[in-house]
């Protein structure tokens, strides 16, 4: 069977005039800590449960960047938003408050680029004036969903990746200051026959490998394009293979490449394992750090791939895989 | 505070060039029975899950409609899926052998017209030549993640809904034929404080309300404007609800009016209380039914207003309430 190719979608036209992030506490002592726009110090942060937690992440990651743009909810015209949680409660409770039209989208840990892609595309092709892309992830929401009740006190293995508890907002208008979106590939969704639930970095990378590779086919470009390739969130397992992947085809990837999930943390003296992970941590990594070195010029171009495992405890239950995906964003400065 | 208007998308290039339907056994005993382009007869269809035997309407569907426009996967460009089951594995399982570019999407049932919507705007932009968009929903599969397990064999009440076992996919393309994507106004999260999840019409009747009401508003429409307004999933609480919240603004929206929830099943002879819902209820009503009638001119003008319960039942045991939310897509023989 012939493969399809997709295509990369150019934006002249799409701009991202306001980012903001927020954090919990154990995000706020990582390497980046002092970036972000607001720490919730509390796991809770006041809510009375972790998944209402979750969603007033996204309620102030929004408001942040509505504030920071001088915007208010009757002068916006869209939101694509997604979380980890079931039935994406965490976008819908989150943002309901707001009346701003909303469109609910799913990716996994991808689910960030996808709202950046999508709200590029119709800013870019003039459906809206605005639209924001809002993401989020909770630590203790996503545990007791996906592995393990907390109050388990399982051991996690080496491989397991540590949810982000944090949120990202950037809102995509026709403005002519950077950073600019300018290209974007759809990710396609790849099995690679993994069906650990602690070894989602595995299940990420040959998606990854996919969607990058069509990116520089599509673009006539190649790693040494960019300043910096950011993948969120393989982790150390799943960027290792990605390494191992580009070098089959000849290509050295690991020099120009960096993974959120190896960032968010620090590794040596936070617990986190393999890595963080989940719609919040690139959401964060990049509303909090990247896009303001890119704004600034620091860095020019860059190629933002978030990845994320469509895991189902489900269907892993029934024997199925857990497939990934990973959507590419071409953010520059010019 | 002000409201949020939000923007109606206008198309002037986007034509759904091929669509189709599964539907389960139920669904081929209702007055719509022979319409549908296959029938899976029994509940599992050969699959081992009733999940896995979600997925595989997904795949059917969207090859039935391939199919009928002659298009293989190298050939297609972009998907937007989604379906009820957690992290949307109806969608990414069962499309994922296609390997063609995936974007997940989530609006419970509401999802499909969110589908056709993103589809024209990217077509209609020239991103992509063509676009499916797929959704699906299984009446095993919801009952037990949402309700109650099956063997248990609680009574349902009269308000409950009965999740249809079904598939649509179409594809879009700029085509020169009907049936024509004209217009589309995106829904808002509403929360009516409803918190009965056998209540789902009552949740979802609002959000159609507001979105149809902008939808006139910016198209400078009115009821009598179309040959028919389609709502998918109200059933007969929230249809008479809808009427309800027209009617004090003086407008009889009845007479126009018919709901994908009422129309799937015999109400009389089948036992499915309030009527249908489900991803896979309006998908399959419009694949099946609609558009053909469109497509032919007997129907020249309909406004379909899919329909979404944000239910999640995590939320609902610790006290929250289902928000809803409706899009709207204007589709026309002209």
């Amino acid at each position: 069977m012939a493969v399809c190719e997709g295509k990369t979608f150019k934006f002249g036209n799409a701009s991202i005039t306001s980012f903001a992030s927020v954090v919990g506490k154990i995000e706020s002592e990582g390497p980046y800590g002092d970036e972000f726009d607001e720490v919730v110090e509390d796991n809770k942060g006041g809510a009375e449960t972790w998944e209402q937690a979750e969603a007033m992440l996204q309620t102030k990651a929004l408001q942040h960047a509505m504030d920071k743009a001088e915007l208010i909810p009757e002068n916006m015209d869209l939101i694509f938003a997604g979380d980890l949680l079931n039935q994406c409660t965490g976008s819908s409770y989150g943002l309901k408050d707001f009346y701003i039209p909303f469109l609910g989208i799913y990716g996994a840990c991808s689910t960030f680029a996808e709202a950046l892609l999508l709200s590029a595309s119709m800013v870019n092709a003039g459906y809206v004036d605005n639209c924001a892309a809002v993401t989020s992830s909770h630590f203790s929401s996503a545990e007791r969903q996906f592995r393990f009740p907390l109050n388990y006190g399982g051991v996690r293995t080496p491989t397991a990746q540590w949810t982000a508890t944090a949120s990202g907002a950037a809102i995509v208008a026709a403005a002519t200051e950077p950073p600019y979106i300018r290209a974007a590939t759809v990710g396609k969704v790849q099995d690679m026959g993994i069906n650990d639930l602690n070894n989602m970095g595995a299940a990420m990378a040959g998606a990854a490998y996919d969607t990058l590779s069509r990116h520089f086919k599509h673009m006539g470009t190649h790693p040494e394009s960019y300043d910096l390739i950011i993948t969120g969130d393989l982790g150390q397992v799943g960027s290792d293979l990605l390494y191992d992947l580009f070098k089959r085809d000849g290509v050295d990837i690991k020099k120009w490449h960096n993974d959120c999930g190896l960032l968010l943390y620090d590794r040596e003296s936070q617990d986190v394992h393999a890595g963080g992970s989940g719609c919040g941590c690139s959401a964060s990594m990049m509303c909090g750090h990247f896009l303001k070195r890119v704004k600034s010029g620091e860095l020019k171009r860059i190629l933002y791939a978030a990845t994320g495992a469509l895991m189902s405890p489900t269907m892993v239950q029934q024997g199925g895989t857990i497939p990934g995906i990973s959507h590419a964003v071409e953010i520059c400065y010019q």
